[in-house]
């Protein structure tokens, strides 16, 4: 194994818990949406409103309007924008790092490698991520799949990224909670993988070798371990 | 003049610091791009942001796109999430009544008055406001132009709000900023009009007899002045 000289990350559920910002908001959406007169229970409300995700997809403009009318409900715009202030004062209380993003990320540059996003998404979406979760400053090389029109696991986003930071894939790590999208596609670009077991996709297994990790963490601190284990020391870390 | 039995309020400049709010939210966003790379000075930025949103329209939703063009920037989507980052904590930091609001608009309920919005705008739009600024609860009717597809000073938006708060036009008072909408509209519809001196507007001078208000105030709270008056008592009140 070559020396590792740079870490890439993904963003939702690796930096920061998006799974429970998720479940937060659509709650607090569905509950300020009943205060302001949708008569309809909690939880009916919150199935409801994970159909029509599925549906419609997440950058949708309009579920909301699509679960009024679900629920047989003319256009009501004060119940509407009562569900997106609540949509957007969650967001932003949710929108921090896990305790140990900023203490690791700080350490590994420490200690001379080189940081990276990779992640899907709208760009200016994933921007404002990184923005708002104060982590703007800290990467060499942010590489969206929506400007380079490439998503996970296709092996172009992580080669591209590799190059963008200065180093073969061999000598770069990636972290990322999906074994589908992050393990799958650096594993193929000969990249070493970290799964993090975070958020909705903590419970998969991986379907063939491909999708295997070279290391499991819980935690990204754990990566400062795993960089200086005797194994890794041995094969030039 | 008939007893007054409800009181119209426009939401912009009327209720909140609106001009001040736009002008810290351009500030403050421009600041961003330049603290996130954009090589501008912040008074080019300002003037060259102004005549994007004249040219395009204030509910335009790529009004930094344009800036970075015009500066002959390439897309940008770190430079784009800061100017929108800082334009929404800037827009929640001033999205405040005006001290007097809400103790005026109770010490209103307090008398028995019924009260009303009658606001041009987006509908989902103008609601968020009323909801961030914590007065969702306090009107009886809220009437916006989107909804009824007349925007002020078209005389029916007025009548309209009249007939849903259960009232004669002549039983209502109107408060806005502007002349040329909240009271030439107002006063055709035949409301009393009550012109409130605040924001961008406040140097406006009538163009003739209709746009000149019954009242004037520089502050909501002397609403209570001119209901308590002895002209207005004598006519009623």
């Amino acid at each position: 194994m070559n020396k590792i000289k740079a870490v890439f990350f993904d963003i939702d559920d690796t930096l920061y818990d998006s799974t429970l910002q998720t479940e937060m908001v659509r709650r607090n959406a569905i509950k300020a949406m009943i205060e302001a007169g949708l008569d309809i229970g909690e939880e009916d409300g919150l199935e409801a409103l994970k159909d029509i995700v599925k549906e419609f997809g997440s950058n949708y403009q309009y579920h909301f309007d699509e679960l009024l009318k679900k629920f047989g409900y003319d256009e009501n715009p004060r119940i509407i924008a009562a569900g997106i202030v609540a949509y957007h004062t969650t967001k932003l209380a949710y929108l921090v790092p896990f305790a140990d993003t900023i203490p690791t990320l700080l350490a590994l540059r420490d200690k001379g490698y080189k940081l990276g996003i990779i992640t899907d998404g709208v760009a200016v979406k994933q921007w404002e991520k990184l923005i708002r979760l104060g982590l703007q400053h800290f990467f060499h090389a942010v590489v969206i799949s929506e400007e380079i029109k490439k998503e996970k696991p296709d092996i172009e986003i992580f080669r591209l990224a590799a190059e963008r930071i200065g180093c073969k894939p061999e000598e770069t790590a990636m972290v990322g909670d999906r074994l589908d999208k992050d393990i799958l596609g650096a594993n193929r670009a000969g990249m070493v993988t970290i799964q993090i077991v975070k958020g909705k996709y903590r419970g998969q297994m991986p379907k063939d070798k491909e999708e295997e990790p070279n290391y499991v963490i819980s935690s990204l601190k754990e990566i400062l371990r795993i960089f200086r284990s005797d194994n890794l020391a041995k094969s030039g870390f």
